[in-house]
Formats: C-alpha cells, sequence, structure tokens
C-alpha cells in the first residue's frame, strides 16, 4: 500500500482522471496472457515524455517500483507489478508522429497499436513487416521492449531490425534521444538496440522511430505436406540455399495437423507427418518463377501435397489451417503452456524428437508448430490443472525442453522474451559472468532497481 | 616506460616471440589511416582468448591501459595508444573456425581480414556482403568494432547487422559469450550489437559468429550521370519509391566527377554536376527488368547520361569511376580529411550545398562523393598543410560541416567512427545525458577504465 501523499503527488502529476486506485482498475491491470496475476497500488495513464519522467523521479526518490505496460499481451509476465507499485501505462500515448515517404521513416508514440501502424503505411504504399500474431491489440512499446518477432521474420527480420532511434526516459527520470533518423550512425554506444528486448528494464519508451519498406508488388502462398519432420526441416535450408528467402516458412508438427484437422476437417493428407506453409512476395513475375522452384526444390523430400493459392482468396485458405491451430488446442487440453525455443535450422529435426521423448517420459500431450525458417519453435505443453500433478510434471518437462534446445546450440526463447516467467531458468542459458555484466548494466542506468524490478534475472 | 618485471609478466603470458618493446616494432603499431601516431610502449601479439584475458588481468592490477588493434587501418584514431601503454594486436587469431552451410552461419577469430572470409565464403556459394573499401587488408575484429560499412549497406546493411553472437574478453578480464547462433533469441540483453560499433573500449572481440546468405545470382551494373545533385539525390528515393532496394547507390558531386575526369580522361559529360553508380543484384530476368524500371523512373530527372554495363568486364569499367577518387584527389591538394557524415536520404541536397557555402566561405576545397542510398556522404576536406593556416581553417570547416549534417538530423559519422579524432566534437552530437548513459556503460565494465582509455567520449 502506497502512502496517500504519494498517490496525492502522482495525480498532480498524471491529473486524477489518469490515476486509479479502485480495486476494479488495479484488477486489469495485473494480468497477462500469462497465468499470472499481482495487484498494483496504483495505475498511471501519462501523457507524455515529461510526465513519465516526473513519475520516476519521484519513484526514485520514495523507492516504489515501476511496472511500463502497453496493452498487456506479454507471454512472460513483463508487465506485472510483482510485489506491488505503480503500473505505467502507455495507451493514452498513442499518435503516429509522421510518416516521412522520402525516407521511409515513421515517428510514433509507443501506445499505438501495431496493426493501426501497419495499416496507416500501408495506405502510402509503405510496409512495417514485423507481425507479431498478437497484433490487433499489442502495442509498438510492447513490441520494442519485448523485441517482437512474427511470421514474416524470416526475410524482414525482427522489430529491433526496423527501430532506429527513441525517446527513453531512463529509469532515473532523464529524457533522452537514442539512435536517429539516419539508416547508419556510429556516434556512441548503440542504446537503441541495448534497449530492445531489454523489456522494460532499462526505461520507459516514450517515441520510437522506425525505418520502413516499400510495400511489396504481390505475394504468393503455398502449402507443403511432408512425410517426415525431416522432409519439412531439410525443406527449409533447401529453399533458402535455393537462393530464394521466403517471407514466411511455418512449420506445423504432427500433433498439432491432427488437432486442426480433426476439429476443422480441412482434408490434410492422412500420411502427413509435418507441413509447412510457404510465402514469398517482391516482384509479381519474379515470385511467380519461385513458386515454381520452390516446387522442384522441395519435390524430392517426401512431399506428399503441394497447394499453391492462385489468389488472396486461395491465400487465405492456406493461412486458415495455421489459424486454426489456436483455437484447436483447447481439445486436447485446457490449459497451454507456450513456449518459443530457437535452434539453428538445421537442429529443428533433433529439437521435435528430443520433445517427442520428453512428452512420453512425462505423459503430457505437446503440439509444435512456429517459424521453422528461423528455426524458432511454439511448443505447447498442453496440460489440466485438474488433474493432480500435471502442473509440476508440465515445469519439469519445460525445462528440459529448454535444456533440449540449449544442448543443440539454441535459446529458451525467440519473441516471448523471459519476464517473470523464464527468469528463473535464466541460469540455464546465461553464465555467472554474463548475468553480472548485465546486471552491472542495469545497475548503471537504473541505481534504485525502481524499473520493474525482478524480471528478466533471478533475483 | 613500463616496468621491465611487466614486460616480463608479458613475455610469460604471450610468449616472448609474440611480445615486442624494439623502437622499430612499437612504430608500426602507433599509427592508423590518420594523421596521428603515438608510441605504445610494448606490443603484444596474443594467439587466444585465454592470453587475451591474462594480460587484461594484468593490467587491470597494474593499472595500465590496453589498446585493441586489427589492421590498424581504422581511420578515426581508435586503436592509437595515446598516453602508452599495451597495443594487443589480434592479427595472430586468425582462423575462419567453421563455415555452416546449412545454417548460413560462420565462425571466425577477430583477426581474419575481411577479403579473404568474404572469399572463403563465396566458395562455398555463400555471402558476406559488408564490403569497406578497405576490405583487402581490415580485419572482421575491427570491422565490427567499428561497425563498418560499406556500398552494399543500402540493401544488405552494415556490419552490426551481420553479427550473430561473439566471445568477449571483458575489461576485467573475465571471458563471456554474447548472442549465439540462431538468428532469434531475446534471452538477456542484446550484449552483441552493443560490443559492434564499441570500438574496443567495451571488451576484446575474440571471436565472431556471423550470419551469411547465397550468394546472389547475378548482378548488373549502370552508370547514371544527372544535370543536378538535385536529379541525383531525387533518383535515390525516386528508385527506391519504385520498390527497387539496389544493392548499392554510389554518389559523386561535381568536384569529384571534375577531379577523377580531369586525371584520368573517362568520357563523363561536362554537364554532369552527379553521378550514381547504381548496382543491383538477384535474380537474373528480374534485375534486367529493373535496370529498365530504374531508368523510366529516373529519365525525367535530369539525366544527361545512361550506361548499363552488359557484362562484367564493362561492370568493372563503370566501377572504375569509382575507384579512381582517391588517386585522383592528390591533385587537388596532398592532404585530405576524410569525413563521413550521413543525413536522411532526402537531405543530400541540402547538405550538399551547405558545404558549398563552407567551401567557399573557408576557400578550402572540399570534394564530396559516398553511400547517396544511405545518406552518407564521405566529405574530404583537401589541405595542403605547406600554406600556413589552412590546416586551422580545415578544423573549423569541419566542425561546421558536423553542425550542419546534425541540423539536418544527421550524424557526424556513418561508418568511420569516433575514436581519438572525433571524441572533441561529440558534446555536438549527444547531450551530457547520452554521454553520462554512455560512459556509466563504459564504467560498469570496465570499473579501471583499462580499455581503449580516452576513445569515444571527451576526457
Ligand atoms: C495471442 C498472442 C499472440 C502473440 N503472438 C506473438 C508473436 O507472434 N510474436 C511475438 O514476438 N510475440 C507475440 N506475443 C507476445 C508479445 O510479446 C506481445 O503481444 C507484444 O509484443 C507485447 O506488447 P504489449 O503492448 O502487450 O506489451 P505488454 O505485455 O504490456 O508489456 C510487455 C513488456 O514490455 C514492457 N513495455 C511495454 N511498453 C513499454 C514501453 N513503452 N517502454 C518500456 N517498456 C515497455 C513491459 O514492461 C513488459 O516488460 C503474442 C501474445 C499474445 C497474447
Ligand atoms: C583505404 C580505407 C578505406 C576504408 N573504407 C571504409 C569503408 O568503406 N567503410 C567503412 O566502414 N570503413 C572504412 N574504412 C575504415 C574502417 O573503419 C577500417 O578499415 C576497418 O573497419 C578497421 O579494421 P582494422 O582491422 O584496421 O581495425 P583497427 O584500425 O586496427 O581498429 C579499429 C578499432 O577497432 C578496435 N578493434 C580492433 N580489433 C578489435 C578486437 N578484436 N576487439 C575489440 N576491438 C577491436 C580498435 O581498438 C579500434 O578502436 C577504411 C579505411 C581505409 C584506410
Amino acid at each position: 500500500m502506497l502512502e496517500p501523499r504519494i498517490i496525492e503527488k502522482l495525480k498532480q502529476i498524471i491529473g486524477a482522471d489518469n490515476t486509479a486506485t479502485e480495486r476494479q482498475d488495479l484488477l486489469c491491470y495485473g494480468y497477462d496472457a500469462t497465468q499470472m496475476e499481482f495487484l498494483p497500488d496504483v495505475v498511471v495513464h501519462p501523457a507524455n515524455a515529461d510526465e513519465v519522467s516526473q513519475v520516476l523521479k519521484l519513484a526514485n526518490a520514495e523507492k516504489i517500483p515501476v511496472f511500463p505496460r502497453g496493452a498487456g499481451s506479454g507471454f512472460s509476465g513483463g508487465a506485472l507489478p510483482k510485489g506491488g507499485g505503480i503500473v505505467l501505462v502507455t495507451t493514452r500515448m498513442n499518435r503516429i508522429i509522421r510518416i516521412d515517404t522520402d525516407n521511409l521513416v515513421a515517428e510514433v508514440e509507443p501506445g499505438v497499436v501495431t496493426e493501426q501502424f501497419q495499416e496507416a503505411v500501408e495506405k502510402l504504399g509503405l510496409f512495417y513487416p514485423p507481425d507479431p500474431a498478437s497484433l490487433k491489440f499489442s502495442t509498438l512499446g510492447g513490441n520494442v521492449a519485448e523485441c517482437a518477432g512474427g511470421p514474416r521474420a524470416v526475410k524482414y527480420g525482427v522489430t529491433k531490425d526496423f527501430v532506429m532511434g527513441l525517446e527513453l526516459v531512463l529509469p532515473t527520470g532523464e529524457i533522452i534521444r537514442t539512435g536517429g533518423e539516419t539508416v547508419k550512425g556510429v556516434v556512441g554506444y548503440d542504446l537503441t538496440k541495448l534497449v530492445c528486448g531489454s523489456e522494460g528494464t532499462l526505461g520507459v519508451i516514450t517515441r520510437i522511430i522506425f525505418k520502413l519498406l516499400p510495400y511489396p508488388d504481390a505475394k504468393k502462398t503455398m502449402l507443403a505436406v511432408f512425410d517426415s519432420i525431416d522432409g519439412a526441416a531439410t525443406a527449409v535450408s533447401t529453399i533458402i540455399k535455393g537462393k530464394i528467402i521466403p517471407t514466411t516458412l511455418e512449420f506445423m508438427d504432427h500433433a498439432t495437423i491432427q488437432c486442426v484437422d480433426r476439429r476443422f476437417n480441412l482434408g490434410l493428407p492422412a500420411e502427413g507427418r509435418a507441413l509447412l506453409i510457404i510465402e514469398v512476395d517482391g516482384d509479381r513475375d519474379l515470385i511467380e518463377k519461385q513458386a515454381g522452384q520452390i516446387h522442384d526444390l522441395i519435390k524430392p523430400l517426401g512431399l506428399v501435397q503441394f497447394r499453391v493459392a492462385r489468389d488472396a482468396a486461395e491465400s487465405e485458405q492456406l493461412w486458415k489451417v495455421r489459424r486454426l491451430v489456436s483455437p484447436s488446442l483447447r481439445d486436447v487440453n485446457p490449459t497451454k503452456y507456450n513456449e518459443d525455443i530457437v535452434v539453428p535450422r538445421s537442429k529443428v529435426p533433433d529439437v521435435i524428437r528430443r520433445i517427442e521423448k520428453i512428452q512420453q517420459r512425462y505423459d503430457i500431450p505437446i503440439v509444435n508448430f512456429g517459424h521453422a525458417g528461423d528455426g524458432n519453435i511454439h511448443v505447447n505443453v498442453m496440460i489440466d490443472k485438474e488433474i493432480p500433478g500435471m502442473e509440476e510434471k508440465a515445469h519439469e518437462a519445460i525445462k528440459e525442453i529448454f535444456q533440449a534446445a540449449l544442448d543443440l546450440g539454441g535459446t529458451m526463447s525467440g519473441e516471448h522474451g523471459v519476464g517473470l516467467s523464464k527468469a528463473p531458468y535464466i541460469p540455464l542459458e546465461l553464465s555467472p559472468v554474463q548475468i553480472a555484466t548485465m546486471k552491472a548494466i542495469k545497475g548503471a542506468l537504473d541505481p534504485n532497481n525502481i524499473l520493474n524490478p525482478g524480471k528478466m534475472f533471478p533475483e
């Protein structure tokens, strides 16, 4: 509980209307896409960097933790106010400041919803590729803080690859600019990329300068079903070695295919053990040719079905297969733990085989799909909390899955971040010196450990 | 002067053969591509991270500065041992450890010469795009430390965009790994990108994991001469807005064209005020089509000559125009100060016009060329040190050029770094809080300020 005089001060800074302490309001800002929930003491909705700065200065003076929050769609508890304190919501800072069609640059406030930004730039013939599946509600500030990815990362990269500069309120309340509007720049350290993916622990992002691209001419969607995981995985590297970098290379394993087909009857071939949704974009003639080349390249790899969408409607049909995954998973078990390990592309079959063994040993259904082009696999451990002991077993299994990814030269997370939920596992991946180095940087910027304490690193 | 016992200890760590204290040896490691020179006390050539670690631990215990050095081709004095100390040369660590053709990843030691690495991957059908003009002698470690660019950055990005992971000896002598071999990964802070471009102030790079691409199918070179700078600059954004991202968009201003043509008689049209060398790469049919599209797009912009190379030999002829720039500059004046400002692409004409005014005011010849696709202009202030007062005037002019770039939303350096030579100008670009933040990070990693002290930030 915060003293009333602190709430008063916050109201003076932010305005009473934008400072909430009622229990029903606090409840709305205590959860995210994880299963966890923590109640903050107060929720503030600042309008600009200056207000954010004042909140952080007060928080330092009074030693109160501050938790930045966008839409709360994070998958790792990064925005959750564990231990209580101030939740600082960015959704009022939701202006697209400008879109510069000459330099292919845009400047936005952090509370802009991802999809709204995409639509705004597309109207001008431009393209902002990062496409997390949460784009209908996630904020750009949250995307930057998590370094969000998405299917198009194969060709275009992740959020970080599009961030040129930031306005940042440091944990101490000082306001700085990082980076800029030029595509190159080597003056000083790259604070911009350091903040991308730092999960709100190094500063509150109040402005973002994004790089944009021209919107691609056309795209072409293909669906390829293979009789083995190895076939699908080899297809991925064969296509890329064939000098084609598809926009997306989405993967579904056998369990996922079964799930979707059982529920929605999409007519996927029974002998299919793995499936790829492949999309290419760019010049209209080129992608037509590439679709043919892709077919030739992957035909020898145990291909049992290959469909090419002839138009947007057919493309939509193929993507439906992918989009129906989430709704159909519930048939397996009511609760899913969604992890997002990454391995070098060629290790995808190995990691899937290891996960199959883990699944057998623990007797818990596990469903794998994701971004095969990046080696980024969403591993969904499906549990029923009503079954005694299943939750604990699932956590053991997840630890083994992380270890499998690490043994194969991978990482525990490609997009979803560490937050609260993976912090305890961090020592599996990072050495004590690595952790100490990162904590030293955090300490240099946040001497009172005010901003998002307890996140990212084990306490 | 270091005490003999310290030299003894260094010899024990590195071997006497790889520890030099003779004046003629020290002279070889006291200069770089700037005009500056400083003598180190000792030069060591470690063989691996462990030896580097021991040197740094000794340096911390004895409070001796250490200056990492690759080939010494830097343009900003980053490797120079100002104040004396240990120069740590990486050229013995020159193995290409492995090239993984399945995952398009390579692991190298820092002393590998850029071009040798490029050739090694190209033999396997792969592509490492960063192409600083120094590639025949610069090391990959130096490229990473400076975040080197090059003509191909327009399409492919700079060195940083290809660095996936590092082995790093921290200033304290501890060895860590950063990043990894997966194209995605969000566990912990992105130390990899923080170290890229940090100019040897945050650690000694002892291993680099690079991302590779498939080697492009074909390329096509064009030369376009315009009757105005505005025409050339508009051409750059018109091409990109026309959905074509060329590999290179190299620019030469009128003074540069005159220089080259006077000396080498290349038959460039007299009315040419600016020139672009445009290269596209990729699918053979596509680039053929793109060459036609580019011509159509830029024809209305005051195009006075357009040549398309039909084969490799003709392409070589067109590139010759660019390559002859450096040798012909000497005709103007014997000494050049080579700066590399960046502005948003659309501001290139503005900055050139401002530079023309500065040149008139100071009466010093200035020749501009560079990477127009990135807005990265090499501004060459040509002086004759024999002429009294010219050197001082040049420094004043350079300061005004930096200010012009900054006023237009740009930066003082796109590729060459800050090092010693630009450190005094840093407060023009970075605010006191920005500098303090960067210094806090440096302090967190290098508490004794051992590694490359006096670089990057003003003392
Ligand atoms: C259905 C669903 C699908 C998803 N699909 C994907 C996907 O395909 N790819 C992917 O990468 N992720 C995906 N995610 C997770 C993803 O991380 C988030 O959706 C998104 O990036 C977070 O945005 P948010 O605004 O909700 O941030 P929040 O959840 O509110 O916050 C996330 C983190 O960012 C910090 N933060 C937020 N705003 C700021 C700011 N302005 N300054 C500093 N720190 C800030 C918070 O403190 C927290 O640590 C998905 C999530 C859901 C629920
Ligand atoms: C003719 C010429 C053309 C050039 N063209 C370009 C160009 O087109 N684009 C461009 O970007 N640059 C260019 N440069 C400058 C460029 O910065 C360097 O050529 C190159 O990147 C430096 O490599 P190096 O091995 O010579 O490094 P050095 O000059 O030895 O060192 C440069 C910096 O890196 C640090 N460093 C070196 N190795 C390590 C290591 N292993 N760990 C930590 N720190 C290290 C040093 O301390 C120093 O601060 C050019 C230079 C010349 C002389």
